[in-house]
């Protein structure tokens, strides 16, 4: 059994988590940190949860406390906002536990990188360098022995998992890689502002953060370690009123010669084994519908010989595979259980 | 292990049997019948069960061959129009398997308010008296035995269930019953209609069969028991624009002198027990958000002493305890399993 | 050509309002009041309004402010806060120009009742009485020359047209009715909360001030004036997923022997030359669908005769006709302008 | 006074054509056409119009009848499926009156492109070359004298009037052009088509007819003439779950050098005087919302120098200046009618 404690387990992501370690076999929910809703029994916040979890929230977000807390658990998962781990995060802690945190303290190699997109100076770079990258199909083996795992982006799990195999194969040119990607507004996160009201994002579909989103270096760094050469990368998000999943359409051109065939085996080279990645059928394109509140990221492609350019498509639930499901994934990988474990279930439709 | 057939899979209601199956540990789909897309892969229907149930559609919709596929399994779930199994089912199906209907065919005791609500003739009056009507929490012992099992309407489900304890215990003037009900779309099924179309249903409410609804009768005939005579009470569902969900409130005039304690009291003689059934927490109103893709009916009250009336409120998904997920808590009665085997999820939010 | 103020004009109703007056060939907006937005363009906070208003907010809030204000203007209209209006009005003002205000702040004859469902302490309970109950259609007379008009709240305006005519003709029991409506998200204000986030109304539907929610009060004085006795009404509000509208499904026993062709030589007496008010052919529920961006109130009703029982539905776009349309209709009325000017365009779908 | 005839009008392009034509004050629609409701008065079909145009649909959609018709009227809209004008249109016709045609039947200069991408051998193909391609911005000398107008497609319009200004002027290599467009889903129409329930688009995001949308010959003939060459383009469409709006957005590769500065003087040297067009101030991104029920298309641009490419924001109403609203601005055009007449409403929100 392992001893599960969440930070910041009041956010959508975190609420996720909670929901999905409730369905897991091997695993035990020992505590749920949150400062703003601290001592209100967790299914008073989250009311699906009634009967299910409610324990009264605490508030672990100063080191002390949390020193005391780790004792009890095995892992600590951090849904917090950037800077919140990396300011508190010491070899003490790391002593007592594992830690896997889905914001992106740990995600960028480069500290000046990291603190230029965010605007953050970070507090504990020293750390940085051990920390796993926990894109689990492609770093499976560092993650088993990882202390401090540091569990990707949801637009960027999609973005490097579409464009991966043919980045890796050389089949593409990645100068030339552009990725338009749509969220659903869960991603926005469950902070009270105006832009996220219901009236504001229904009926409404735009583009944000145009050339200067923070997933980009994220982005460039794993697809950069793919070609072995530094790249940078279109990448424009989108917000669609829908609560959950990312669809990613990326374009790039082709090398000269190409074949749908050759880019088939790419892909199968690299995912044929992988349980929750799903290449479609020809001619069947991802839609988020069909992996909602699954682990899956569902994958396809269109060669377009007008244009000398692939089309590449890939669809996944931001909460799910981009952000909770992931971390499980990780937790599993990290602790030896059967990487599926909790995330069995099929995709909920309609 | 039971062994399962389904006729109907591919709407909505036997998509959801579908999937729930697909996470019952001890239960194993044989086949999945659908006469619209026979012969073609299930997961090509609906692309989320893709890698998961990719076994092509029976056509099961004839007398000979469904008694041959009978031979396989212990159980077939008919999630078809009504009329369908009316006019299909003979004693000798039954003696191959038990059957759990989800259309109206066995629901309603009595054969000319049958005829007269739904306007069909009914084909095999002589089974109606043995079905069993499958409300799980208040005909639980009947369930065990039944070899016809009659599932509730979605709209009954919600509306029997909330106000049930108050007729039983005579606490309100069940004359003076209006229940107006709200669901989502899921409901209406999966037909080629123009009012279903996306853009005819969202952004708006309307309501419907007014005064016409066919679960009416279904309603007065599950309550009438409970209140030891017949009764007529006011039903008008209405469409919203959300996939799944059903919300009632009900109201009905309390005999003189009625309490909240007292109301609250014959809430929890009825249902303290009952697992998928949440009596919420004074002031807190049921949400459909909060039990979504689960089993849990959520109720709750309030006691309006101005108007000496009780204003009830119940939550359910349409498709699980409204459908697929009573449905399957019935087949775990029939067959001595735990009753929630296969339903543990917790809700999904968002 | 009338010169207008607009207190609170980046609201939903105040944005609504500077829409419709945008359109009106005799109205002139001199301008927009927004405390929370001073200074700021209008139209950077409703990029709607880019190239149509782009002028400042200006911060009216305080008395001598608006006192200056209101000398550019023929009429304020005031679409703020409750309380806001009753503490600053005072004679001054009144003799530069007159109010419509969209608040409940001279709704309510009795102060009493105010201040017990709003918990605020009226600051001008003297100018209650001269105030006009702006339901055009059934206070024409007085609204031609009122100095302030209460301009009715949204549920009302929906709840009280479609039972008056049933109430005043004493064709049912007024005791008997309950009221079930349902109302869009844009009638929950344009403040950050989280209750109101895209995630938490998307795909759900809930009831909220059960037994207790502001507007009954309203709806049970004016329609005592028209049953002629005090009354008490049924109120339940809910909140749906969509941008505007309000479905109300209302239910009362009509008096014995009642027949359908009286209940709608009821409506056609009072409401046939009504140019807002549609009365839907037999067997035509309203949906808000047909009405959204108008000023429309589309009615209809069905006799049950099992119960005894007039189901009435009524539905409108509570922005419209339940906010600012029926207040610029109260405008035109009170400036001798044809009624429906700057409404005269047909409902939006989809 | 322009009397006007629509065939097709119970399409969503034709209602939106028979709402905006309600509100224009020099127009007059003198029958509305519907084969699928035929002699039905059209405010059955539509409830909103009703009391506004409850006149029965006629079938005109023979020769013959057409030919009548159209002595009644100056004009006629066409918003009818591919093929179907190009069937009928005769001399004969055109000498009674102008024709604007919705669909794609003259649009395209090229008679086998037309035939390739359509799979529809043309009927009339010698009418091809005096039909007026009538993106108004662009065209509209040519548009005053047109007998037959072939008005833009709804993807089409939003694509090009984004990215002409910039291949026009040559800052761009049209080569690089990547288009990836988003729709509501007014978009596909009022058939009755599983794909198109509100269940199965809610909550859903989905790319389709990738590389091989029709739309994406019209993008390519009419950005080639901007060229002065042929140019092939990469146009993605994807469905999601609004009524109304496009958002597009392009990915080009500027010329070395190019500044900001010289992209905005493009946009402003085409468009300054556009009154449908509103290039929005810097960092302010388009967004569907904000031009809903308008015939407004805001344009933005984002230019990126780490990647080289200059990131295109285009948003505009599908059914406004995306169909019906280019259409009556067209006709405006055509009849020497002020540009903007029954165009002049602001966009409602939200």
């Amino acid at each position: 059994m392992v001893n599960v404690g969440i930070i910041g387990a009041t956010g959508y992501a975190g609420a996720e988590l909670v929901r999905l370690l409730k369905n897991h076999k091997d695993a035990q929910i020992q505590w749920v940190g949150s400062r703003s809703y601290a001592d209100q029994p967790y299914s008073s916040v989250y009311q699906n949860m009634y009967k299910i979890l409610d324990a009264p929230c605490v508030d672990a977000e100063d080191h002390d406390t949390l020193l005391k807390l780790a004792e009890d658990v095995d892992v600590i998962f951090t849904a917090t906002p950037q800077g919140f781990l990396g300011s508190l995060l010491k070899e003490d802690l790391l002593e007592k536990c594992r830690f896997i945190d889905l914001s992106a303290d740990y995600r960028i190699k480069d500290v000046a990188t990291y603190e230029k997109w965010y605007k953050i100076t970070h507090q504990s770079p020293e750390l940085i360098k051990e920390a796993v990258y926990g894109l689990c199909e492609i770093n499976r083996a560092d993650i088993k022995n990882a202390r401090i795992l540091a569990n990707p982006g949801c637009y960027t799990t999609c973005s490097i998992l579409s464009a991966y195999p043919l980045v890796k194969e050389g089949l593409i040119d990645a100068s030339t890689l552009i990725i338009d990607a749509k969220s659903g507004t869960s991603g926005a996160g469950r902070g009270a502002k105006v832009p996220n009201l219901f009236c504001e994002v229904n009926e409404n579909v735009k583009a944000y953060g145009v050339a200067s989103h923070r997933h980009t270096p994220e982005i460039e760094e794993q697809l950069g370690y793919a070609a072995g050469k530094e790249i940078t990368v279109s990448f424009t998000p989108h917000l669609i009123p829908i609560n959950r999943g990312i669809l990613v359409t990326a374009y790039a051109s082709v090398k000269p010669g190409t074949t749908k065939e050759q880019i088939k085996a790419a892909y199968e080279k690299h995912y044929a084994g992988e349980h929750f990645i799903r290449l479609l059928p020809e001619g069947i394109c991802p839609e988020t519908r069909w992996v909602e509140t699954s682990n899956y990221v569902d994958i396809n492609f269109k060669l377009d010989e007008r244009t000398g350019r692939v089309i590449i498509m890939a669809a996944l639930d931001n909460l799910v595979k981009g952000a909770a499901g992931q971390a499980l994934q990780n937790m599993n990988i990290m602790f030896g259980l059967p990487e599926d474990e909790g995330l069995e279930n099929a995709p909920v439709f309609p």
